[in-house]
């Protein structure tokens, strides 16, 4: 439908006025609490512009697959936040804190099994090759998630490590939607995997800017307490890297913060303190600019139309400079 | 291919043959040791007795979908485990237990996740219809653990609120895997409807069967305690009848029982004594039969050669009669 804009107001809308439909009434109304707080709305964003990189409009079945991977998207969050122990998502409670974590568990249950229906909906021709894209990235994030969770009992992490969970666990998503964005649009196959590399190089910049601002960003934009990964002694680019390029002196120093539980605010600043004595902070701008270098060229080898390649812009470079 | 057979044996065969694979290992371990744990195997052997019914052999792509549905029963095994903080299941260590929470979450995930990987890789033509049956069932079966997580809290809790919780928790998974294996042998809508009551009635004998075992089965045949519904106050149709048919003041008495938290032999015999008053024991028996009843006239509604018939009156009697 031709009144269909893509900018996160519109997905916003689609979403407010979608809403999962169902008894009991606390199941539904917590999977659709977190479906509503809000977030950037990257996911359905990217899809939705890689479907118009290929066709001029996009129509319902386009806004439901969308919605299927901002769904996915907060079905992961939820259980996530289950395993993290996180009381705060987006300034407001978490599911398993509002409610329990018995519901918070079914929410993501049933958030995973609202995303096949959703596709299945669809009036595309080809459902099954995109529930097959869908299907593998799935499996893929839940791989990358418990990467994740094996990182404290694992003794040497090395960046490969990190930056192999990072793919698996956030950026095989914006990849899959950008491709199922093309691939239900119609595109052939080489221009849907050009979408995928894309995504895929996007998402290891977003996950790296994340790690950046979550020990270089500003408390008052990015929402939360700066340094929480420190205080979880998290395995990251800036934490592999200082302790490759400290002196074995500064090394036993950073190894020691990283062995107490402490809370500290003075854990915090020592620990920045060592990832600048070892260029670190540096290291990980440069990191994350070849993943967006990368990025940008194969967007550039897209073929699309000056509007669409105006709002990839747009959104690359909102991504890119973002502070929260 | 003609060397599959249907028995429970051939199924736990496939399972072993096709465990799944992928990383990390811990991830992976995991979801094959529940799905190695063993069972009766029930909802793969209905379905491809259903297949069976219709078409004269089946073949790896039956199997698969057969494969599908016990996957997603242990979806629901792993998850519930966990809000159900359960430490055994099948006399072994519940996931959650050997592995922890977040991975128990994870396997659970990917589990339903690999529920559409085996869908989507048979050869069958109507591959959506079976996908959109399956969705609808999974989702339902979430309505319904949620229903009974609910229960506690819910003051007053009637007949048909129990039914209808067991009806979703249990009844529509049998259900569904009958009507999947005459859907994907090519059944027409009225057989498979059929298929689906047989399989939803047979669910709802069997979910009373467990009741009336958790109170009055033997301990060495059912593998646990006599009495855990009693001991975690739970709203069966045993105590909710036995609610409605005591005089006052040993309503008074079962009310009380069920206030406590007491661990004790005595509260579990002194509310089997309550049931027994209230001919509750009989009232469930009999409500199973009229389950069993419905089921048969079904499964005797829908033309099929003796062989199958003759399997399928062997399981029927089997989950009938069935001590564990």
């Amino acid at each position: 439908m031709a009144d269909h804009h893509i900018n996160s107001k519109a997905i916003e809308n689609y979403i407010l006025s979608n809403p999962f439909k169902g008894k009991p009434e606390n199941l539904y109304n917590a999977m659709n609490y977190i479906m509503q707080l809000g977030g950037k709305r990257m996911r359905p964003q990217l899809m939705l512009l890689s479907y118009l990189a290929v066709k001029n409009e996009v129509n319902n079945s386009a806004f439901n697959i969308a919605l299927a991977l901002e769904t996915f998207h907060n079905f992961s969050l939820v259980h996530d936040d289950i395993m993290d122990n996180a009381p705060i998502r987006r300034g407001k409670k978490t599911v398993h804190e509002e409610w329990d974590i018995p519901t918070a568990i079914l929410v993501g249950d049933n958030l995973l099994i609202k995303c096949y229906e959703l596709i299945m909906e669809t009036d595309f021709e080809n459902k099954i090759p995109l529930m097959k894209e869908f299907t593998k990235m799935a499996s893929l994030v839940c791989d990358g998630q418990q990467l994740d969770m094996n990182m404290p009992f694992k003794e040497f992490v090395t960046e490969d490590d990190y930056l192999k969970m990072i793919e698996l666990k956030t950026a095989v998503l914006p990849a899959c939607a950008l491709k199922m964005g093309a691939m239900s649009a119609g595109a052939n196959e080489v221009e849907c995997q050009l979408f995928y590399d894309f995504g895929l190089n996007l998402g290891m910049a977003f996950q790296l800017q994340d790690d950046y601002l979550d020990a270089f960003g500003l408390e008052s934009q990015i929402g939360k307490q700066v340094g929480g990964d420190i205080l979880e002694n998290k395995k990251t680019v800036l934490f592999i890297h200082a302790l490759n390029h400290l002196s074995d002196s500064l090394k036993e120093e950073l190894l020691n913060w990283y062995d107490n539980k402490s809370n500290s605010e003075e854990k915090i600043q020592k620990v920045k303190e060592l990832f600048e004595q070892a260029d670190s902070r540096n290291y990980l701008l440069n990191l994350k600019a070849s993943y967006e270098a990368k990025a940008l060229e194969y967007l550039r080898s897209i073929t699309m139309n000056q509007t669409v390649k105006t709002e990839f812009d747009n959104l690359f470079g909102f991504l890119k400079s973002r502070a929260n």
